[in-house]
């Protein structure tokens, strides 16, 4: 291993990284977010024909730029997002697990979203997709710095309510719509929003409803791409499209295209996906000037009879196993980005805020704790190593897991989300070269990396008292105590 | 799926494929065995970085040719070598385990090797590295169709004995030299051999020798690629490195070469090896006429302190997981395979013998049964599908599970070689495609399936009846009972 950041750089607060990245070009940026895509599912990942449906569209973006083993995201939906809007763990944010229905829930208004940096910088920005990180209006995508949005406030469970008993491929589940009272617990809806006026419902979000979303969200992406293109205007298209969240149903155009059942029908709905908003751009003429990201929200599903696969790695979502943390990640910039490299260099989902904010030209903001760091130079293969030596892992408000290098300090024991987490009285040491499904501690044999971990958990803690945690729940106006 | 074979050519028994490829040319076929390299190490299958070493080599093979990921091998070194040699299941040659020091072993003299096969077409034949199919003189490669031979008869667990004590990066098995006594049981040796004359004891088989083993059979067959090519007569290069099986530690030359420990620089020896074969033939003027085949003979080695890597897969090597049964394989002939594909057919190890026989101009022996099927129309990719559906799966000589298309039948339940190997009373069926870790049987989904898999075992019991198997241990000459 090369020299890099040290360890007190880690956490990245305050830390400015200088703009040295084609802040005056300002690419257009593209974010493609699959919903519990796990890391296993992508031919480029081992997946693709294992699968039963071949991934060829992302697989060439792969061999077009740069493919981590290493991207780290959250444990769940919502505080991914969120740390992907913000730069900062979710535990800072109060965003650090997927809400309950009907629970207060949400991004501050106070939070700086990279839409508000870009836009501030003159991008036109567009989300199509799930948002998740504020289901009450003041909350939504259009008052968090996106200028047009079209998709779910929350999250997909909800289809199943009122679709429990449809023969429509789907499995029952036991209950889910026994005694269900809309009045008590209403419908879930799509939305249109713009900025500046009021949102609408557009329809029920229902098995229906679901299974079209992703055409919905591609054909509003790529008007959106065209559009900003011909105006000459640079743009940052947030895409995280239903796929692969159960229910994991392919848009009827796809059922029975692979003949491996619905969920190589799903994954061959994916990577089509993908190939229209890379059609798009292209066809736009944009495709030089177009940094793309491809990447999951986090570990592949887990629902019965949806059941994702994430590779070599151990354990599911809501976990801080590394079937959890690790998801696919996949950048493209011609010119820019080497072609064909691969890395096993830990980047986490909270870095592409300073690094992306960084390219469209603005900073971070100075005001409060941002813990990603700029990447722009490891990603474009100027240096080998990554600006991130580690990180720790949350799992919703609980510090469950601590990397560093290839090393992993286990401290609660958790493989399933279904499954009680029990905090360990001796940690457990995975060396993840070696291990890779963290089955035999090593930390006996390796105490000298103990005060490292230690340290970034130090670190982190050190920084809550200067930036104290928003809590859950928390409503707007937010002031920091500071 | 689109049609193929029927059911009852599975077996392959008896059926004659007819030959159609290439005859005349007689291409040189290099076979690249590697030594309980799990599905999960290299960098085409997902590992590489990830296992902290790089494997450029052996991808860029796989990308000027075909890689399957439905390539399946026998339970054991023993096994999938004999049914390498001969297309036949190693339950027919007394073959079906590796056989203990001492005891008789390997392949009677009867047997017809792809060795014998190819040499009979005037192909120059060598071997280099680990046989297995028998350690007394009058069954080593030299006299079952192989010119040359530079290896060990046997295994390289024996290494240990001598070596447990050594301060030499190797953990010490408890009781390995304890009371050893040479006299009794005598230590292992590396051997030299040609066609015709009496073997030679080059040196023992020990930590320092293991260690440069590989070295040695690249100087070797490089040799041999070179001279052959000179003299333009066709050959075939039989090379079973010693990597990874344990103990895994790398040629001197290559401790510390990637700074993540002796598995990643043993594994960075695994890319270096294959690139110096590959280099040889390119130089020799012979890479357009030579077909490469790179696989391993089973399963990850999974010896601690050596674990290896299976991928997405579940178990140990000696149980019929898929863990177990699936390796990688990458064939390349430049203008006859095409580049880049990758393949979920099922193939099997067998099935080598008549595809690499027929290439050659050699018919496969019609006095028993071969269990292989050409695959050269598949491989070349002249048709999607494999001409095999499925196989049994035996490990030892206990049938322990079928495969079929995506499904599997598991008989008995084994995940790890060190567990008992219980009967299943109620068998269970997986879906491969959706369930990669075989963890939820849908036996009572797709009764459907059952009669197949039933069909499959049926029919070879059936040919049991006309062609009995030869008994383990079975002395030369062997005479059929028919």
């Amino acid at each position: 291993m090369k020299s890099r950041l040290s360890c007190l750089a880690l956490l990245g607060t305050l830390l400015m990284t200088p703009i040295t990245w084609a802040a005056e070009a300002q690419p257009n940026i593209v974010i493609i977010l699959y919903d519990n895509l796990g890391y296993g599912e992508l031919g480029a990942y081992g997946g693709g024909v294992l699968r039963g449906a071949e991934t060829p569209r992302i697989d060439q973006l792969a061999a077009e730029g740069v493919r981590l083993t290493n991207f780290n995201v959250e444990a769940q939906c919502t505080p991914s997002r969120s740390a992907l809007m913000t730069g900062r763990f979710s535990i800072r944010s109060g965003t650090y697990k997927v809400p309950r229905v009907g629970s207060p829930d949400g991004l501050t208004l106070w939070e700086v979203t990279l839409a508000e940096l870009l836009s501030s910088r003159g991008y036109a920005t567009g989300i199509w997709g799930k948002w998740h990180l504020g289901s009450s209006e003041a909350r939504f995508p259009t008052n968090q710095g996106f200028d047009e949005w079209y998709g779910v406030p929350r999250t997909y469970d909800e289809v199943m309510w009122s679709n429990a008993d449809e023969s429509n491929g789907v499995a029952p589940s036991i209950g889910s719509k026994q005694g269900w009272d809309e009045k008590r617990v209403p419908a879930q809806y799509i939305y249109e929003a713009r900025k500046g006026e009021a949102a609408r419902k557009v329809k029920k979000l229902d098995l229906a409803s679901k299974r079209t979303l992703d055409e919905e969200i591609t054909d509003r992406a790529t008007a959106f791409i065209k559009r900003n293109a011909q105006a000459g205007k640079p743009f940052l298209a947030y895409i995280p499209f239903s796929l692969v969240h159960m229910p994991t149903l392919p848009n009827p155009a796809f059922v029975g295209k692979t003949g491996n059942g619905s969920w190589a029908d799903a994954l061959a709905e994916v990577d089509h996906r993908a190939g229209q908003i890379l059609d798009a751009l292209k066809a736009a003429g944009v495709e030089e000037n177009t940094l793309v990201i491809l990447a999951s929200d986090n570990g592949g599903e887990a629902t019965h009879p949806w059941e994702g696969a994430n590779g070599p790695w151990r354990g599911t979502y809501f976990t801080a196993m590394e079937a959890s943390l690790r998801a696919p990640f996949i950048m493209r910039w011609p010119g820019h980005v080497p072609a064909g490299r691969v890395s096993n260099e830990i980047v986490h989902i909270v870095d592409l805020y300073p690094t992306l904010a960084h390219l469209g030209g603005a900073e971070v903001p100075r005001d409060r704790a941002v813990d990603g760091v700029d990447q722009m130079d490891f990603l474009a293969g100027k240096q080998q190593n990554s600006n991130r030596e580690g990180f720790p892992a949350y799992v919703a408000d609980r510090l469950s897991a601590i990397k560093w290098r290839n090393w992993k300090l286990q401290l609660i024991q958790q493989d399933n989300m279904y499954d009680p987490a029990v905090p360990l009285a001796i940690p457990r040491l995975y060396n993840l070269l070696t291990d890779l499904r963290e089955e035999r501690s090593v930390a006996i044999d390796n105490t000298w990396i103990l005060p490292l971990m230690t340290d970034i958990a130090g670190q982190l803690k050190a920084s809550f008292a200067k930036y104290p945690p928003i809590e859950s729940g928390a409503p707007d106006p937010y002031v920091p105590p500071n």
